[in-house]
């Protein structure tokens, strides 16, 4: 067995999911050296379907910063979404509730556009690289411990080194002292990809006696549903049949809305669950995305924080690097605040359409009251839209924008005007 | 035993409370016979203390209907509430966030005001009067049957009765087919009056590690002020001493925010619990206030919702009594509207604010969330300053104004610039 072989850098990342890559890159165009190391195969990562709405600040941050364009030319700008209720659709439009947008654009394309601006930008990013393993964050210089792609082992000593390893972290075992809080929800998502036209132009968010069920898209060709299920049940034991009749009645209604059918070539349960770990800092390690919190899908939430984190981290490793260290002390309440607030409004996206088993009939009908008045109340529908569309990157408490601040700036018209 | 004395009337009312009275007073107005019995006292009545808490509408009903101004002269206009938890308040400008207000003015005073109207105005109502039982609502004149307060048997015979009987109701029993829902709270109210000076101007709902308290006024002399509780605690073994100290320890924060003590004059425990009855019609049977819903005491709405109704009764009986029986039909579909509506908010502003036992951790972080968001996002602040205030009474489907819909014009100059 060959000694290991060293490497050295100013930040060293563990994960090359999104969160991972644009903070990579991030640094890059600060001129801050960075080295990526990933378990899996880029091949793996960009086959793993995951969530497909982006936050206008989040395409901002793709596009400005110069990951990509290919958001604004293969992705959908979504002016708003359909709440339905009773049989009924009801729209939420963004435009003229909050002067926003979101974005059907999936996390696998996210991927490719990051991994491919690291390629083009010569970042240093390894797949494959099993084991990695962090010896002491309070050291001065840790250290990650890997075995390459080719078997070798590889040490790589940082300056600091970030955890964006994802819900199943083994980085974020070393943040000393943390407090994890955690939710269950008593049902999963069945989700699934079909080969059918779409059934509507934007997505739709659909509460209905059988459980709740969501219509959102791909391709012209290719659609996304998803439909409230027990999570003990086994997919593969679902036909096409039965699938679809379960869709179809869920959004049946007055309005004799139908969903296109065609062959369903995926289908997965998606396990509901909220969680925090606080904090997000433990000397020279610091989480970013999937490794510090998980939100159930409903509002998708989880890559955009992902992307605010990676953002805000950035921010902050820019300012260590230039000197001010204790810069990195406020990173950690700072993301927590989105993170909380992204946990309320999934919290709140997902019991405001969701059946509880065992929900006692008041219940659903205080829903069915809360729905009315989100359709009525247009300070309610605009609390619904600004925390769909996201909330701006703010300004740190000195004054100084984060590295994401351009999202506060109008979004400019060369690009909203395509 | 004497046989029965008869009396004929258009409506006979079960119940002198705010609902019966004030829709009594609002027949009148339209020349309409009615008959109110009530099986307490009038003295009974004006010492059981209740809400405090009037919307916006519900002022205009008792002074734009001519019951009195006296809520103007001796009630107090509130301009907002503060949120408090963290330990800093949070004000909620309600004339800023929606223009409007809403009013301390105690529920014993709104029972006074009505009750002398009735007198000045030579409204029949009767109390002490016991047993009253209705035949049957499908008659085309059902009689509501009573022991008078002076023992004898007396038959009123109505066009229709509307049960006005409060939470205990029995005329209830007689809607066929009715579906009851409830919810039940894991807490109560610990509710006291003491003798000392106010400690804010307006009322401060705060949220506390050690659970929910309500700081409100009733004069300069007098306040009233709650905490949640066990519903199993037995108020009268705490002392003085021990509540000042629960109630203190609530309120505590950075600003030193203290409670002026006084001697706690009355203790009780309010039980939290919601219950609908629906239809709230039948045949010729209507139901107004708590005879057909509860709302837990938080956001205050019972009372409000009881004056709603009975504006609301009122305007369908005079389009009935104007030969429109089939106004009747639209009754409980549009009072069950606002009902629900304010189940929502009373059940939101109760999670909101308290502890659920055995909530997990994550719950509470959560819900702190949620309170930083009202004081962040100004349509936040503006759902619950809507809800608080109070929904404009609406105009009938047909475009006829229901009763109480002149509470949609914009409050009179005369008035508010007092």
């Amino acid at each position: 067995m060959s000694a290991a072989s060293r490497i050295d850098t100013e930040v060293g990342i563990i994960g090359a999911g999104p969160a991972g890559l644009l903070l990579s890159h991030l640094l890059d165009r600060a001129s801050i050296d960075s080295v990526v190391v990933e378990r899996r195969t880029r091949a793996e990562i960009e086959q793993t379907h995951r969530a497909g709405i982006l936050e206008q600040g989040s395409v901002q941050l793709l596009v400005e910063t110069g990951v990509s364009n290919r958001v604004l030319t293969d992705g959908r700008e979504h002016h708003g979404i359909d709440l339905r209720f009773g049989g009924v659709s009801h729209r939420l439009d963004f435009g003229q509730l909050v002067d926003a947008s979101s974005w059907l654009y999936p996390q696998t394309d996210v991927f490719r556009d990051l991994a491919a601006a690291r390629d083009r930008d010569g970042g240093d990013v390894r797949y494959g690289v099993a084991d990695a393993v962090v010896d002491d964050p309070t050291l001065d210089r840790p250290t990650i411990h890997t075995t390459t792609a080719e078997g070798e082992p590889q040490a790589i000593r940082c300056r600091t080194v970030v955890g964006a390893d994802g819900a199943h972290s083994q980085t974020r075992q070393l943040i000393a002292g943390r407090a994890q809080y955690f939710r269950q929800y008593p049902f999963a998502w069945f989700g699934i990809l079909c080969e059918a036209p779409p059934a509507a132009a934007e997505l739709v968010y659909c509460r209905s006696d059988r459980g709740f069920a969501l219509i959102s898209q791909r391709t012209e060709t290719l659609q996304r549903m998803y439909f409230q299920c027990d999570p003990a049940i086994d997919a593969s034991t679902w036909s096409d049949d039965r699938i679809w009749s379960e869709l179809q009645s869920r959004v049946a209604g007055e309005d004799d809305f139908r969903l296109p059918e065609g062959p369903i070539v995926q289908r997965t349960v998606l396990p509901f669950r909220s969680f925090v770990c606080e904090p997000m800092r433990h000397a020279n390690l610091l989480l970013v995305g999937d490794a510090a919190h998980t939100v159930p899908p409903t509002g998708a939430k989880g890559l955009n924080l992902a992307l605010a984190d990676a953002a805000l981290a950035a921010d902050m490793l820019t300012r260590a690097h230039h000197g001010d260290r204790t810069a990195l002390d406020g990173y950690s309440a700072r993301a927590q605040d989105r993170v909380w607030r992204a946990q309320h409004f999934s919290y709140w996206m997902t019991t405001l359409l969701h059946d509880a088993p065992n929900e006692q009939e008041f219940d659903r009908r205080r829903q069915l009251a809360e729905l009315r008045l989100l359709t009525r109340s247009a300070a309610g529908a605009r609390l619904l839209a600004e925390g769909y569309t996201g909330w701006p990157h703010e300004p740190l408490t000195d004054g100084t924008p984060s590295g994401a601040a351009h999202a506060r700036v109008r979004w400019p018209l060369s690009l909203s005007g395509r």
